[in-house]
């Protein structure tokens, strides 16, 4: 018998993932996309990883030190996971690549030291990590808008309109006027997605960290069109002590096939990895996971978990409308040479989520509810929600929105419910969809990915029906680690056995389950007919100055549940 | 030592009340108002006594079977329970009376028998007894009154502008066009009202039955103004058939102090009690729940159970203008010369019981709910609710209106749902207590009744927060049912140990509570800018052509959740 040797030149990359509540490690064979290992590491502080105010539902905080701990786990575990892969070696991992959520920025002090690791702030909920999903700054991020309105109208173009209580400024305006403290003990503030890549490749201090693009550019008003951050002028007019926090800001923001630097000596051992790994520059979640998921012009890809993340690129050498409500217009976000278009839903699996474990009707769980609401049709039980419950981001902008159900009759039952929020985000997914194509960006494709696209058939089916269009999944159940792990093999070049660059990448890296959910034409009749009134009242509770009769609306919805059922 | 003897002269009615899900019969001494003796008899039929229809939700019907089997077992149980009273005994009894629910109507043939003991029809749920609750009348309920607004529109000005799919001519007609076989076998229809005073004195066959002024005036458009019932003509342009059903009724309705006849042999000793006692003309049991709780001009009666019915009476000798909204204004339908005023709500406990038996959050009971809903103070958990599960009785008059709830997020819990549930009944009882005092009849005291009333502190605190009145409850647990025994005990007249009339009446058998709900002011102010929210979604989704920018509701929630916790 001869010996058939392992396969020869496999070279890795490592996708680091950091979420809402937990961090994920993924080993990914770059020729291939082959996903050779993987490891979760659960958050262990608050709640699920969020620290929580019950007297200010809208503080969401993050301990910084769960993402030290997390990087540390979750990247040996990967390793060990590959270990077990024929032909893996340590030796043959050639980049790193990060993703995270975002804006979720940290105070740090002039050496780069989180405040929070300072024991005079180690309690203090606003000396740790603000989460994206933190909406304490809602009145600041009125405030931004409105200044930003009569002053700077361009810096709100490319950001839908409107600045979110969600995003950079406001949290650290928010923090300026509630926590003088933290905000005086702060240097600067550094988003987790330039953080992590800063601390692998010893590049903490402020001075030297490479501050990534996507997130600069969607969340903190950066855009080299007008020489980088917002001016000083600017910032002072909304509060003095931010032009302190502004000249600690680099001039320069990188996308993420540029490296933040190498991986050090210390966190080489720490991991396991070779040192001086190319770590390239952080992005965001949904950026990455667009990658990950093989995104290019006319392809919308859908990140659906706790929230959405609505994604496309288009070339840069092509002219692009300001697009209202839009999230973000920002050159080189996901891909190099395009425009990154984020737009989104506040929340969807968080909302189903709640459901399930706040309200725990009868105490049924996901699959059972889920079993229930498959059995129903549309239209059928005269239900009718609005996916606010934390708000709506695009394309109304506006986290000062909330969640309702209509219809509601003594017999609604608690599948009925289920089905109504499900679908309540599909209409919401659809709104988006015909932003985008209004002004110009026709989606001829939609890759699905994260965890609810992977798992549950309902929901897929279910925006099949309501969106009208054929819903693709990604092969990778984890796009963004492997759009980060691709990162990683770009800025790794082809010479290591990585990639020129991301079209290589995913090219080799990428694509799409066979199953493909697509719209069955009577359901999307009905829902069509649903949708009106689902954007009836989405623009007369949405929309400031609509002017709308809504008596009509639930008589409407009771024709329909008769017509279904006659 | 001297025996004290029973004391004498002890004379007593029964009170005979046919409830939703249940038969009750209450033995009352008539000098005092003590209730001696009591028995409920639970329906056995459908669900808790409800036949329903999983294809059609609007159907509610009734088994007749039940209303015989509790009869008799409700009265036999309350005779045994009050024999354990001194001096009690069955030769006292010297009258009975009756409520029912309404408009609960059910065919029979020409002898009087129902449809329902037909073997041909003994499954038809078209042959049993329409309940109240059923709505599958709602077509033919606003074909009525739209034909009644171009011919008659003095049917119309009595009934609140609209005639509801509840009532009698909806439902008849409804079973014309839907089951013609029960409505060809049918040869009138009877108020279950009506039907029990009928069956007790031997008078069910058709020509003898005294139909009460209460169920006529108030579901049938029957007044003497325009002689009676409506005119065959008006009838007959809605469908030919109903001409034959006209002819079937009488001239002339009774109050409920005049008798339907006395008690017959056969019954006597089924029931255990003398023959020949008189028997009062049937009435709903929110007339004689208001006659239990001591109505008069100035006091709105309101009998909380799974609807509401808001009862005032005004005097025939002052005029008094038509008010929009309102289910009925009827001459002598709650006390002889007085006009009875009847408003309600279509769903109350309804609603709360929907939310724990159907949703089942967290698999919490109405006392765990309750206790925590107690715990949370006006407007903070930012939620607003439409108490339209069930439709809008009073004063949108539309049953074709669904629940809402508004003001959701992620951290929304099923206490704070269920306490915006309580406070949304609350806001429709305003609505209708505002509503008769715009039309000059001015609210001094409130007196609730029903189960809900005597129950739950948290209900009755939020209605006197939300409607800025003190809060009575009734003494009786059971006031329809001490209507109805007052009605006996007038029936039976002053001569046999009864009383002259219903003041009389009035003054020895009913009073309320030593404790009373009053307002607190902190509490009202919060809810007084809540009521205002509600009033606005009250109006955009519940009448027409109302012109309403909804935009900023949300909002003002949030900010009043926002003031109430800082």
């Amino acid at each position: 018998m001869e010996h058939i040797p392992a396969p020869l030149n496999r070279k890795f990359s490592i996708g680091l993932d950091f979420g809402t509540s937990s961090a994920r490690a993924l080993v990914v064979e770059v020729s291939s996309g082959e996903e050779v290992g993987t490891a979760v590491y659960d958050y262990p502080s608050g709640d699920q990883g969020v620290l929580l105010d019950p007297r200010e539902p809208d503080l969401a905080r993050q301990n910084p030190r769960d993402y030290l701990d997390g990087l540390q786990e979750c990247v040996r575990g990967a390793m060990r996971d590959a270990a077990k892969s024929d032909g893996f070696s340590a030796g043959d991992v050639i980049g790193m690549g990060v993703d995270t959520t975002g804006s979720t920025p940290l105070p740090v002090d002039s050496g780069g030291t989180p405040l929070a690791f300072d024991p005079r702030f180690r309690e203090d909920v606003n000396a740790q990590v603000w989460l994206w999903k933190d909406h304490t700054g809602h009145a600041e991020a009125a405030e931004i808008t409105s200044r930003a309105r009569d002053a700077r109208p361009h810096y709100l173009a490319k950001c839908g309109g409107t600045y979110s209580s969600e995003w950079f400024w406001s949290k650290i305006l928010h923090c300026a006027r509630t926590a003088p403290d933290v905000f005086d003990a702060a240097y600067t503030w550094v988003e987790h997605a330039d953080w992590m890549p800063a601390i692998l490749t010893g590049n903490a201090n402020p001075s030297r960290i490479r501050r990534g693009v996507c997130a600069a550019g969607h969340k903190a008003m950066y855009n080299s069109a007008w020489g980088g951050y917002p001016d000083e002028d600017f910032l002072g007019s909304l509060d003095h002590r931010l032009v302190r926090v502004r000249r600690t800001l680099p001039s320069r923001a990188y996308h993420a096939a540029e490296p933040a630097g190498m991986l050090t000596e210390e966190w080489a051992e720490r991991l396991g990895l070779p040192e001086g790994v190319p770590v390239a520059v952080g992005a965001f979640d949904a950026h990455l996971g667009a990658v990950g998921s093989g995104i290019r012009p006319g392809t919308l890809v859908r990140i659906v978990g706790t929230s959405t993340c609505d994604m496309m690129v288009a070339p840069m050498d092509d002219p692009l409308a300001d697009i209202p409500g839009l999230c973000g217009i920002v050159p080189e976000s996901v891909l190099p040479g395009q425009y990154g278009l984020e737009a989104g839903q506040s929340a969807v699996g968080d909302i189903f989520n709640w459901f399930v474990r706040v309200i725990r009707p009868d105490g049924k769980d996901h699959a059972a509810l889920t079993g229930e609401a498959e059995r129903l049709r549309p239209g059928e039980s005269g239900l009718l929600a609005l996916d606010w419950h934390n708000g709506n981001r695009t394309v109304l902008v506006d986290q000062r929105l909330t969640g309702m159900i209509l219809g509601l009759t003594l017999h609604s039952t608690p599948a009925e419910i289920y089905r109504a929020l499900v679908e309540a985000t599909a209409f919401g997914a659809r709104v988006i969809m015909e932003r985008f194509e209004e002004y110009g960006l026709g989606v001829d494709r939609i890759v699905n990915c994260g965890g609810i696209s992977a798992r549950n058939r309902l929901v897929m089916q279910i925006y099949a029906d309501v969106m009208g269009r054929a819903q693709h999944i990604s092969r990778s159940s984890q796009t963004p680690a492997l759009g980060a792990a691709m990162a990683g093999a770009v800025v790794a070049g082809e010479a290591a056995g990585g990639h020129a660059d991301f079209d290589a990448a995913a090219r080799a890296m990428t694509g799409v389950q066979e199953a493909v959910f697509h719209p069955d034409p009577q359901n999307r009749q009905i829902y069509d007919g649903i949708f009106r009134l689902y954007k009836r009242l989405h623009d007369a509770f949405g929309v400031r100055d609509s002017r709308d009769d809504l008596s009509d609306v639930m008589k409407a919805l009771l024709a329909i549940r008769d017509e279904v059922r006659a």
